[in-house]
């Protein structure tokens, strides 16, 4: 996607120097930041610290770490150890897992001497292939957005934009690119229909402020919005429908994502507003039965009692409620299945 | 109510000295400070900026004001001009007109020589009604927290509190004492009855920090949640009740409260959580038939763009939102009428 004029991906390697780039998302949306490492201990540190984010996107660059470790040593036991270091860094994140399996399966039934120049190879190719789903996420949620534009036409609104809600970030920055719930709306843009999208806040990491920056960067017309806010704005009429992320989706299809997401679906089912979730297909969890299954993170509260902005000159870290207070951070939850109106996928509309 | 263990209201006067003093709101949780004034324009200035806030504090603000200028000039010409500067101060709230009109009716069919002793008497009053009205509403709200403490017994789940989720302040803070939503908390902590409350944060101008900061000074147990986590946590079983204040409520019963209540209604109706909505019987407005007629205030994106907080040593302000994004900052919802378990005023519980 486009940072000013210029095509970017969150993460990418030069394999003839053999370094990692990526947007060092800690410091967005005041400052654009590039990284560029040669250690696989940078990767470790850049997952841990949230420079890289978003469930697809640590998969990729855990896998670009194992790449950069092989540099340093490709026997068995150093690239194991790091792979384990890897997982730890961010110990929640189901694709971190997926991306370092993947990259050990292929190395270590290899001789060590071919080990390198497969390691890169892999995690370029996980790289393609995570942006090739999104785009295909992109087509098939696509459909949806035209279908809900025609709707709009019969009621005599062709003039109005077609309104779509979003909660956290599900964009290209959570992803090597594209996005999964703004890949459609990305889509819709680029296709010449007139959207506008509701950009909840998302607290407490306020991802939606991340969501505000890529539209900006792509031109795609958009508010930002309290959380609270966007029921309102469905009782008013203002939006046509909803689109999130998934970090996991059970067996009977209750949906776990950012804290928050269950409250705007049930407002959406309260106003008649679709609700539509878009994930690749390997979000879906076929070994948990229902949500409730699911174990809710609690996260630390500083994210809640202090924020990080722009103090004029620099990025300054305020803390907004006294640490005194007892508080409590669920970083998910569960939105029934009943609640949902569609799921968007790289496979399909389901 | 109590900050430390010094009993104090929101606002108050010394009759012979003819000043007022009150909590400035503007510098809580952080710093506790009490600004003493001597002049109307004083008084102005605190409603306009915040530091004192809540519809029934800044209609009995507004009264003391008229008090104070009436220690200046008594004529008509000069009370009406002060009325008029008074109502300005903050156009949209109704208890400011309220409490001016009350004053106004009082003085003027007066002599000018009775004007200062009848002012002050006046101003006075209405304070101390206030807080009875309050201290009623209390009482009402505790019948029915007992209700859900004995049902709680019956599950044998004597042991655990009581958990009741808020939204906003609708604390003694936004009231002269004792407070609306919070007021049968408040009773129910005094009567013994192990109560805790879940505080929202309210973005955009963050109120829960200030009820967080109420029931500390009173020994509440509570826990500052974000906005995005009630739904969640009355899906695991973990709120009894919810207990929010009110802006106006149409004669259809659809409650008019800070923006983000229709949320938490909807997931209380979901979950089978009773939703009771605290405030005195002149909320109700009813020339207004239905919330749908109630006109929905867009306040300044800056509250929402912008944080104050504490930075280490001092308050400080950060930008949070860059400001060339477009945001919205609607103010108020409409929670309907049917997702309203009871109304608690300082008549009944309806």
């Amino acid at each position: 996607m486009k940072v000013g004029n210029q095509h970017f991906r969150t993460i990418w390697c030069d394999k003839t120097q053999m370094t990692v780039s990526f947007i060092d998302q800690t410091q967005l949306p005041f400052v654009f930041d590039v990284k560029q490492v040669s250690h696989y201990i940078d990767i470790v540190n850049a997952i841990a610290s949230m420079q890289v984010r978003g469930a697809p996107l640590i998969g990729v660059a855990a896998a670009f770490g194992i790449a950069l470790a092989v540099k340093e040593q490709c026997s068995d036991d150093f690239i194991s150890k790091v792979a384990q270091t890897l997982i730890a860094s961010r110990p929640t994140a189901v694709n971190l897992q997926w991306g370092v399996t993947r990259m050990l399966n292929t190395l270590l039934p290899l001789p060590t001497s071919l080990r390198l120049a497969a390691a890169w190879l892999e995690a370029e190719q996980m790289a393609d292939e995570d942006v090739k789903q999104n785009q295909q996420i992109a087509i098939n949620g696509l459909s949806l957005l035209k279908k809900l534009k025609v709707t709009k036409e019969k009621l005599n609104k062709a003039d109005e934009p077609l309104n779509i809600l979003t909660h956290c970030n599900a964009g290209w920055l959570a992803t090597v690119d594209v996005g999964t719930a703004l890949a459609p709306i990305y889509a819709a843009h680029d296709a010449g229909i007139n959207v506008h999208v509701w950009v909840d806040e998302t607290r407490p990491r306020n991802q939606g402020l991340l969501t505000a920056w890529e539209l900006e960067q792509h031109g795609v017309p958009h508010t930002v919005i309290v959380d609270n806010a966007g029921g309102h704005l469905m009782q008013q009429g203002l939006v046509d429908c909803c689109i999130v992320g998934a970090d996991r989706i059970a067996k009977n299809n209750d949906v776990c994502n950012k804290i928050g997401t269950y409250l705007k679906a049930l407002a959406a089912n309260d106003n008649g507003v679709p609700f539509y979730v878009a994930a690749p297909s390997n979000t879906f969890d076929l070994s948990i039965e229902n949500g409730d299954m699911i174990d809710i993170e609690n996260r630390h509260v500083n994210e809640l009692s202090d924020i990080k902005g722009f103090d004029e000159e620099f990025t300054a870290r305020v803390i907004k409620i006294n640490r005194s207070s007892r508080m409590l951070n669920p970083a998910f939850d569960v939105t029934p299945a009943s609640l949902i109106t569609h799921f968007i996928t790289e496979e399909s509309v389901l």
